[in-house]
């Protein structure tokens, strides 16, 4: 049997709901995990066990109820816990400790969840990295910003955790740590009490070890009673290969294992075509830059204005540099065109269920100052459409690499039906 | 000459400059006068007189920096400040102290403004009032939800004021104070540290006595170099006049104003002529009510749970529980439907410049249980247009009653010369 740490989300509940075991065992087992690892890994910012043990006893005592009843979730930094300190990856906000919980965090709890901690983020959620080192290469990034709920759901920490994302965020990590990474629809999911970014862009984002367990999670979070994936259903499923205008950027290993996951769900019985997306859409990464930059300078007034100093050169000199010189015209261009380009993809994306496309360059890089390359997810977050990536490559390293699926706006399910096919697929193959 | 707490934000600017006043003599004279006022009509949630002089004479010391140096500024209660309570017109968060100012105040005080205090809101912003009355009637409510900032700017207390609107809650209550009130294209001006409602329909608003005032507030809260409002250019104002399916809920004194007001602007020059809206649209204000309701009640998630007793009986009954029973397929649904009728609208303006429509049913009602008619701005908002609503009526008791004037998303600017070329007309007639 499988270490109760080990086990995904939907798995827990399960064990729980049979008697095999309490929410108190299932904390401490990933306690007990989490100090063993967390040296070499540094995937918290603020973990207390006998906290999480404390909401685990609650559970267990009030009837085990809930669609997460027992189960461990890592909340990153950027979130408000009332319990916990919320630190946003800066020094700035040493030992903040808000009033009230976001809203995803007080649903996780009504749905029985267990707030583990706080998971590291880049600074802001913008790129300059935290303490976090990739749970199976210490020399190497875990992606970011998200660095913390990525490597501690890839190291078995948990089963689940709650990530964002702005440009890559989200879905690059997970790729990086071996996670099923997972976008949705932006605006589905209430961000209130979640640091702003960019709100025309930013959106939790989920991380877990199954397509089964971001589904169970995202009704949860939606505030929705939570419903099983049905199967896919009225014809072979329709996959659009997507390989971008930025396919040279893609590392060979990356190319070769996209090409063959494109066989391998042709050959399952699956309708893959290749695709080319409008020429328009390779603009969109730069009005991708434009509209986060303009509005994360003015998010960011109060910092600026009373701690300048204490905000890392490279954002100073990057984003901030950005969204300061931007003027309001470009800003407003950029979104107008990016909505556009929405419009463009809900006509575009009508003859597939999905597009196959890489969600990284490859695998996690070498060095802890930077958290890779964001060139692959930039277009989709801009786009808002739902995206998951699941870990199917290995890359030259032995390390993970994903295969991201995009859908319609709004289409999430139809999406969550297509990752659960193309899982069975893949692992037939 | 004027009493200095009757000077727009424009005048007062003007008069620091030109040495005939000091910040600090501004805001002890705005302060004098709510002394004498505030008993009666009860705007304000927080008003410290000695912080408010503190920040004048720091402005004045500093050399008057700033295109709002020296002006006085009300805050609604809902947005956050690292120096003053922000309770969200709610017991649950009585005296809560939050760690930074919302991006709105860190840029108004970036820009010399003073914030005065924090206005008085309806219950998270939504319905059930404060205890704000109306500056020229104390048995009629002032509207709300932002109730203390219309009713402060109504009186003079301040010339400036912050509000937000989901539905009407910032247009309303200024046409019934007899404010110039302006909702910006949703998406303009950050919200970051301002309570979210419902964050699909959320922006901020801002109230002042001048459509010059609103113009500079907005550069500075846009966060680039203000521009003084330019002249109407390109031919005669094209004014489409729209009365809307629900015209004969106006009452008959409003439909005999607005009627007026339309053959004024046409002997002034504007090319004025009767609009009917799709037929669809008639279905926006239900839309509004499904994704206002379903976004409120996941925000209020940890409120929901952890102080379900506080909160009042008419939030609960309403709001809350359409938000609770409303099924995710119907939410999206509504916004789906609230997303075709922008695009529908961003073509069927074309035509016009703005268009000219009635912001109530009517003067203030008798009352303070309600804060009125929401009806005459919810199609509005929920089509993501900028809005203003200028002081040229007034009512068979007297009171004053709003023009609302309507553009195209993203044409603020000209939003502003139409405001501006429209009140010269009617004060001309």
């Amino acid at each position: 049997m499988k270490a109760l740490h080990d086990l995904t989300a939907t798995e827990i509940v399960q064990a729980v709901d049979e008697g095999k075991t309490t929410c108190e065992a299932v904390v401490r087992n990933c306690l007990d995990h989490i100090a063993a690892r967390e040296d070499a890994i540094g995937a918290w910012n603020f973990l207390e066990p006998a906290l999480a043990l404390e909401q685990a006893r609650i559970i267990d005592r009030s009837g085990r109820k809930g669609a997460l009843r027992g189960v461990p979730v890592g909340v990153k930094d950027i979130i408000d816990t009332a319990d916990m300190p919320t630190e946003y990856g800066t020094p700035i906000h040493r030992e903040h400790r808000p009033r009230i919980d976001a809203a995803c965090v007080a649903l996780t709890r009504r749905a029985g969840g267990i707030i583990m901690g706080k998971t590291v983020t880049a600074e802001f959620a913008n790129r300059y990295p935290g303490k976090t080192r990739h749970p199976m290469d210490p020399t190497r990034t875990p992606g970011g910003s998200s660095s913390g709920s990525a490597a501690a759901v890839g190291d078995h920490m948990v089963p689940l955790a709650i990530g964002t994302q702005t440009t890559a965020s989200n879905i690059r990590p997970a790729s990086f740590c071996g996670c099923v990474g997972y976008r949705p629809t932006w605006g589905d999911i209430r961000c209130h009490g979640v640091m702003e970014v960019a709100g025309s862009l930013d959106t939790l984002g989920l991380i877990a070890r199954s397509v089964a367990d971001v589904a169970l999670y995202r009704d949860v979070l939606v505030g929705t009673k939570p419903e099983p994936i049905t199967p896919h259903r009225g014809g072979p499923l329709r996959v659009g290969f997507c390989r971008t205008a930025i396919w040279d950027q893609c590392e060979p290993h990356v190319q070769v294992s996209l090409e063959q996951c494109a066989r391998v769900l042709a050959q399952a019985g699956a309708l893959v075509s290749d695709v080319t997306l409008p020429d328009e859409f390779t603009r969109l990464e730069d009005a991708q830059r434009w509209i986060s930059s303009f509005e994360f300078a003015r998010n960011r007034a109060w910092e600026i204005d009373h701690h300048w100093e204490q905000i890392s050169e490279f954002l100073r000199t990057h984003r901030l540099r950005d969204g300061m010189s931007c003027s309001f015209e470009r800003y407003r261009d950029a979104r107008t065109f990016a909505e556009t380009c929405r419009g463009m993809m809900d006509t575009f994306i009508q003859d597939y269920d999905v597009l196959l496309t890489s969600p990284v360059s490859g695998e996690a890089p070498v060095g802890l100052n930077s958290t890779g390359n964001t060139s692959f997810c930039a277009m989709w977050t801009t786009l808002h459409v739902p995206a998951v990536t699941l870990p199917f490559f290995t890359g030259p390293n032995g390390l993970p690499v994903g295969a991201q699926f995009i859908a319609r706006r709004n289409e999430d399910r139809r999406l969550f039906q297509a990752a659960q096919w193309v899982t069975e697929a893949w692992e037939r193959r």
